[in-house]
């Protein structure tokens, strides 16, 4: 299956567009970039000193992640100066895409102004879920990199067994630590179980929270509030992936001596070349659902 | 958590109903059993001469998995007459529990006539993804069984992500088997490579199931009919995991020469004892759901 | 890297030697075999009608695992009539190749009254090692084939840490077992440690045998003696992997009620196909360490 | 098993030595320390102002790891004052045991003076063998902090099967790496296919070193020389965790654009704790094998 003659602009973002940019054009692509400053793309890539000369001819006008702060500009991680959202869409040509995420519910007010397709990449669940693999990584080496003994042998707790939690815990047991798997509802328990994790429902969370090692926590809720944070061992280390405000009751981690990490935006940071691509392979397989010829 | 001083009446079944009658009288609860001939129970559990006997008195009726052939008896491996589902169910207490599965319309048809509870064992998803875990097991030493080279190092497939699909993936890498799975959607496909596998969309299969030594399907409809199957190696050996009518083409497996193995009910079949367990844990999942105090 | 010409003779064995066969033959090598009745050989294997014939010409003869029972006559599983070792070792060439294996000092002294090179392919540690591999995989098929639990989540004790318990320590975990191995010294607890399984000291092995629902032993001496015995779960099952006399006492094991099976020669048993194909690896790995040019 | 009544002294050494002067105290045995500014040790441990005070008591003497640079001052790396092992030495009291490692012949020689026993700890195989286990979780610390791409799904090669390689192997499979080792001996590639991994011989080395993301050496000698550099991928990153000199051409390494990192002594440096806890089990292994009752 080969996609031919696809004409991109990658818009503003960070190293993962920038890697993304060489990717596509390795692949033999047209990649036109805006946004960038002082970067060395490879070759194939063509710098573009206008907005409109690196949009209006492109069938997929890929934008940053997350794609803005205020819903007016782009993030824009290598450029000194500001690019409008604005300004994107209204060089959009009728019928392209324009592919970037979160896409609020004001980015598509304004981009429902044009006539083009939006798509919201953070919206696509395999995405979510490969991003998954990198998080893993990467709490692994937060938790490496933040502790004094081995995750070899280890007492470690994982929160929630959503994407991250599925992916941590295989990667956890994988490095032989003793895994705990918290959860709260019959079906996940049962999964927990058949990976040969050791499993733990939630209400009985405060009973066994001390004798753990590691916590992390996948969770989007304060689960670690100040009551739970006081039965943890005061050299556990906890490593928090929630998105913010996180799972965690930093003020009182803070105050109890425990040591705790609000873990983000981890693909990015920890393997940007494996993100750039987890976008790529997305960024495909929403062209081939939308119907395109390939 | 202690379940005190609940009442159980265990009527037909196999094997695993008279595991399960052993474990839950071990546990110390009341346990009256009727249906099986000859068998000899521990030494707390009641063989009462009469149906009514056993099931008049009880909180919770347990039957059999599968719950009966024709909707009107029982199934009851060990007992040479027959058990009429409206003879256990005009018998049940009000607000008292029937269990067993799966519960037909018409099974549900004759229980509305009385007033108690039913509950379908084979509803619940936690049990479903339990039993992957034998099932799994199961599969895995029919395939040893028959044949004359190692899962070690040979090359595996495994058609389908759903919970045999996902339990089995994971023990056969675990075995060290060289593993692909096949999926169709992209989130499946996305899990399969969050844990390492090869995948395969299922628009691919033709091409590559050539190269397989072993092929488990899980996916309940016909993936491996005759044009898929003349693309098979001539020794390789198909288990099939999906129920009734399979997901092979037996006849052509046959003229072909390949050999296809459907794999039904393996549970009870290769780990009976852990099979009852699996019930008896679904048992009290559900009972604690249904507000009983605890 | 490739062995051109080479002519083998295979004299006598079983279903490894006719697969074995195949193999070379597949492999575009001369094969001529004596000593097998009424079996279907691929069709460039030369079936000859007179010792002399297959083995004079040969650069390699192959002999049966194991070679003989009585240190006179060949191991010959699919022939009517004997074939004595006196008969083949006279008719091999001057500096040609007898591979077989055990060569006891018996044999051994047969061969050394004509002038070839002999041997032991049993004495060769790789064969041993990659034997390991399906021993690992027969002892987990009859272990699942004799239990009515799962291995997964049950207590496996795997007694020493060679080659087999190597292996078998690996696959049990590799499918969710709860694993304790037994070993004597400091570093072979070390590696035990080093994979992530509990390790248990000799010395200990009495206080906690009690709680294993499988013991595998791989130790060729009687660890699981009458006293031993007594301290094992009722419906514990013990895999035997030690050669004969073995390491269980299988007379008490018979009066305590506790089943325990001698898993022996399991290679040829569970997965001829893969034990011919390690039997073809060594012989090349032999052929080429002794200066053959290849 | 217990030891009681053991008393203990540390003198000199890093952050193991301190947190093992915390164990042995929380341990029950009386500990003193010496070599140690400003560090705040557990309440039980008694720090001397004296040497003689520390040592003349003691029932083991514990010494740093690595011991001496120059054969005759101790390495003290939180003391600002130097100590002489002669100084040590000669209050050791008949027939006590000065623990520490590596003792050279020079060490030995001074210590042959007087009359204790003298250990040397890092002659101990599983002290070696438990130090591949932070070895591995600090290489693979390393190549996450130093890689824009993750483990899981890259190409990995290990270069060496003994304790290191064979502990990394193992987790880098864990985490999903693809997973080459190379070895030069049947018995090693063996092992390396009983544990499902590929295996790649030394003479092959040269034609595939150009398909890796990651290279693991773990061979004491010059393996990646400038000629097979020249074949490696220009955004590989290699782990040497070889002793010096170490198996890169370092030189080379840099004027190729390859990224090479020399990881020693991690044991020490990504989990201190664990380093002493292995130090701790180490000592009372040689203690109980010295013959001393427990």
């Amino acid at each position: 299956m080969k996609l031919q003659n696809i004409k991109f602009a990658v818009v503003g973002g960070d190293l993962r567009q920038i890697k993304l940019s060489n990717f596509l054009a390795r692949a033999g692509h047209e990649v036109r970039v805006f946004g960038f400053n002082g970067i060395d793309f490879e070759k194939n890539v063509v710098l573009s000193k206008t907005l409109p000369d690196v949009v209006a001819d492109a069938d997929i006008v890929i934008g940053p992640i997350p794609c803005s702060q205020d819903n007016v500009t782009l993030n824009t991680k290598y450029y000194e100066s500001t690019i409008l959202l604005e300004d994107v869409f209204k060089n959009i040509s009728k019928d392209k895409i324009f592919m970037a995420g979160p896409i609020t519910s004001e980015i598509q007010g304004i981009a429902k102004r044009y006539d083009f397709k939006v798509v919201d990449l953070l919206a696509r669940e395999e995405l979510a879920i490969l991003n998954a693999i990198p998080t893993a990584e990467g709490a692994i080496q937060y938790a490496m990199e933040n502790s004094e003994i081995m995750l070899h042998g280890s007492q470690c707790l994982v929160l929630g067994f959503g994407r991250c939690g599925k992916v941590l815990a295989h990667k956890l047991k994988g490095l032989d630590a003793i895994l705990t798997v918290e959860a709260r509802n019959p079906q996940d328990l049962a999964y927990i179980k058949s990976y040969g994790y050791k499993c733990l429902h939630l209400h009985e969370l405060k009973d066994y929270i001390g004798s753990f090692d590691f916590i992390f926590n996948t969770v989007p809720s304060l689960i670690l509030d100040r009551e739970m944070l006081k039965a943890v061992k005061k050299d556990c280390l906890i490593i928090d992936l929630a998105s913010k405000p996180g799972g965690v009751d930093y003020n009182s981690a803070k105050e109890l001596g425990i040591k705790a990490i609000a873990a983000l935006s981890l693909p990015g940071k920890v393997a940007p070349e494996s993100a750039a691509m987890i976008i790529y392979d997305t960024i495909f397989n929403v062209y081939s659902e939308m119907g395109v010829i390939l």
